[in-house]
């Protein structure tokens, strides 16, 4: 093993000196991603973009093999369409970029840009659904989405993003629940086992749960500041959106019913998630099963002589034969550049496994391959590349989770007094157990007093009833409580 | 070969009474589409997303096979950077959309829906671009675009609309234009592999290139009713938008220049062009390399007897066969219609092949395959089935294209005279090739007199000189000329 810390290129703020400095320089300086020039808006660059690519990918296949298909549903929201629910244009209105001048003309109803589609597709499900023979609707749909953010950071929170958003409509009651559960456990085992980030998950509180919704599940990840990111939501809506926009089915027993729906979405946000999750001093250390580059390969010239001899060809045959196997390689072949700048250049970008072969790794018919997270190194002889490369990253991402997952548990805290959790909240905060009246006005002080707010109540096990940590009335269950990205 | 009509399920208006009437009934009725609550915005439904899935994939692995790789750049684009290249403004500016109003609050400066990316993407090039070492800059975006347009329709002209856009810059002129071509010859072998939609190609007249580029080229399709549809654009726009923009680049002399930029495009107005070049009075006829379902099978209940014991699991056994050789197959088991039912069904869904199988098939151990194009029937033993099934969508794909191209040619007319250009533009349409003398005023006299515009005009071979059909010049080559979507 070697931990001597390779030479920086480009240097990144201490994550222990200003961590969100930190992440903006590891996403600016990596080229996950630029500022565009409406604040707000970034611009996803290639490096950034390929990980969403590969995340689509997955997910996408994850999410057809449920029975769900996609398709695509207009940007622009009528105003009128929006306020068909309440609940729900209270939650979004104030976060809408409206449209008013098109075609050189005033509209007569200013259309919002999407902020979710609930209000688009339940309008249209509204002509399409007559029969319990045409449930349940099961439709996903990629695309982008404006929220006008006051406070925004590259992937965290932007004006526009891109998701995937998920809209199902159900005959029955009990079917929709199932639908949104299933859909909480698929983002749970994607972002486990894809992002290596581990995940709480639960309900969420009454004041936290989205705009229409009956109840919100999520799933939340703890970041190295001890805050914790909401990765993905599913929402169980119940009749509410199918009464707004007039959906109706005739049911087995010829009855005019209401159907239940539900949404659920992840966002490129998940991104973000990874960078804070992984990353380190050297910057991005990107999980192999989303990494753009899984290995690179980083000729060492000779001291004498003619790389491009003596090095090159068995670095393309090496590029080539790792290609075949299904690993995504690079060969950095740049004349311009010494292996020590390369080294700190692909660290920054996070590439899991970097793979040196030198004029004696040619004699000697071997490579070395050295870890991003631990600079661990190994000389493997060239015959059993691909299954050491491929074993290295197979172990690579296991013990990113297994590392992610011995942080957030060292970070959660059970917390038996309202003393405890203000101090922890104010120091090394992360995730607090603690019990809740489930009051919303006992919430909302809590958020004042701490900047905390509920994150997840976890359902599992047995109730454990308990008294409220901060008013001591009767608590059902403890939940989850965490500053929050 | 049988070449018996199969009893409508759904009526479709015959392409001979009102060919744009036809357009519609098809594109509702197979549920490719269906209009949203703004005019202009369609919604396109998962069976006619499910063919743009189909083409997005194959398209994106050809792109990046040319070197590009993709990024997401934001969808709004201040005003005052639209207005930096002037004639990009001109031509796009009537069209836009506004935002004015983002969070309760009138922004200080609107906000363009991007029509296309030019403005935005040259403005974060000029940020990445330094040296020449920096080119080619070869980027991908695939995302949605607005345009506000008076008259629309489903996937061929709509308000917002899916599409990729590329945009590269390059260190010469010389590499721009290649780009530009290559990009156009990826386009065409698309269009023609892909949807069996056979094309004329080669650079637009001034009139009607690209707002903003140097020189625009275009492929072309002929529509059914003999108009054609501009089917893909390439663009070389020379350094205007470097200028315009302000990027440039320290080339290998260490001289400040200003790189050559190119953009290209497809959208999804590619379906539209699938659906009018195949489809026939029974609906659509979909090019298997992008048929959602490639294979339908369609089990006959025996008169007597369970279906459910004798046919079904046939039919699925043969289903996961299918499945497992790659073919794209959907087993119709509804318990609610009859077979003549289905047929006119995947009929008007234009699915290439049927699979028809009874207890007479199940006994002597075969199938029947229909083709969707001609109906011809035959019977395969099932052991055969798999290279059987796909030599009949490698034949129908081959034959639609075809089929297409004698069409096309039987359609394009060389005409000598101005009298004869206008009656043909009266009556047949389709493309009229004609000398033309390059004088914009005399091209726009043509399209007043005969609705007619220069699609292309090609540039193979060798110069064939004429004098203009309209006002008798000189014509250093024929144009292709005709009404246009």
């Amino acid at each position: 093993m070697n931990n001597e810390k390779a030479p920086t290129l480009k240097d990144v703020t201490p994550r222990s000196q200003d961590y969100s400095q930190w992440y903006l320089d590891v996403v600016l300086k990596a080229e996950l991603a630029d500022y565009g020039p409406v604040k707000g808006c970034m611009v996803i660059r290639p490096y950034g973009y390929a990980i969403w690519e590969a995340i689509q990918a997955e997910l996408d296949r994850r999410i057809k093999a449920t029975g769900a298909v996609n398709a695509y549903f207009p940007l622009f929201i009528p105003k009128s369409f929006l306020e068909k629910e309440k609940e729900h244009v209270e939650g979004f209105s104030p976060e809408c970029a409206w449209v008013t001048i098109g075609g050189g003309e005033q509209l007569e109803e200013p259309l919002a840009i999407r902020p979710t589609s609930e209000a688009m597709i339940c309008s249209m499900y509204a002509k399409w659904v007559n029969s319990w023979r045409d449930l349940p609707v099961l439709i996903n749909q990629w695309c982008n989405v404006v929220r006008w953010e006051k406070v925004t950071r590259p992937f965290l929170r932007t004006t526009e993003f891109l998701w995937q958003e998920g809209h199902t409509l159900h005959a029955t009651e009990t079917e929709a629940e199932e639908r949104t559960v299933m859909m909480l456990d698929l983002y749970r085992a994607f972002v486990e086992e894809m992002l290596a980030v581990p995940v709480v998950h639960g309900p969420k509180s009454e004041r936290e749960k989205f705009a229409g919704a009956k109840t919100t599940y999520a799933i939340e990840a703890l970041m190295g500041d001890g805050k914790a990111l909401q990765a993905g939501t599913s929402h169980n809506l119940g009749q509410q959106f199918g009464k707004a926009y007039g959906i109706e089915f005739l049911d087995q027993n010829m009855q005019r019913t209401v159907p239940w729906s539900t949404s659920w979405g992840m966002t490129t946000r998940l991104i973000g998630a990874a960078v804070m999750t992984h990353g380190d001093d050297s910057g991005l250390i990107l999980p192999p099963r989303v990494a753009p580059i899984q290995v690179v390969i980083v000729p060492i010239p000779p001291r004498k002589g003619d790389w491009s001899v003596e090095i090159l060809p068995k670095a393309r045959e090496i590029l080539a034969t790792l290609r075949a196997a299904g690993i995504r390689a690079h060969l950095d072949d740049r004349d311009t550049q010494q292996p020590g700048y390369k080294y700190a250049d692909w660290e920054m970008r996070g590439v899991p496994v970097r793979l040196e072969i030198g004029p004696k790794d040619v004699e000697k018919q071997q490579v070395v391959l050295v870890r991003r997270d631990n600079r661990a190194k190994s000389f493997v002889p060239m015959p059993g590349l691909v299954p050491a490369a491929s074993a290295l990253l197979t172990s690579l991402q296991g013990d990113l989770l297994l590392r992610a997952r011995r942080f957030t548990e060292e970070n959660t805290t059970r917390v038996a007094s309202y003393d405890e959790f203000k101090s922890r909240m104010a120091d090394k905060r992360g995730f607090l157990v603690a019990d809740w009246c489930r009051d919303g006005a006992c919430e909302a002080a809590i958020k004042d007093e701490t900047k905390a707010t509920v994150r997840v109540i976890p359902q599992e096990g047995e109730a454990v009833p308990g008294t409220c940590v901060r008013c001591g009335r009767p608590s059902p269950r403890p939940a989850y409580f965490a500053q929050a990205y």
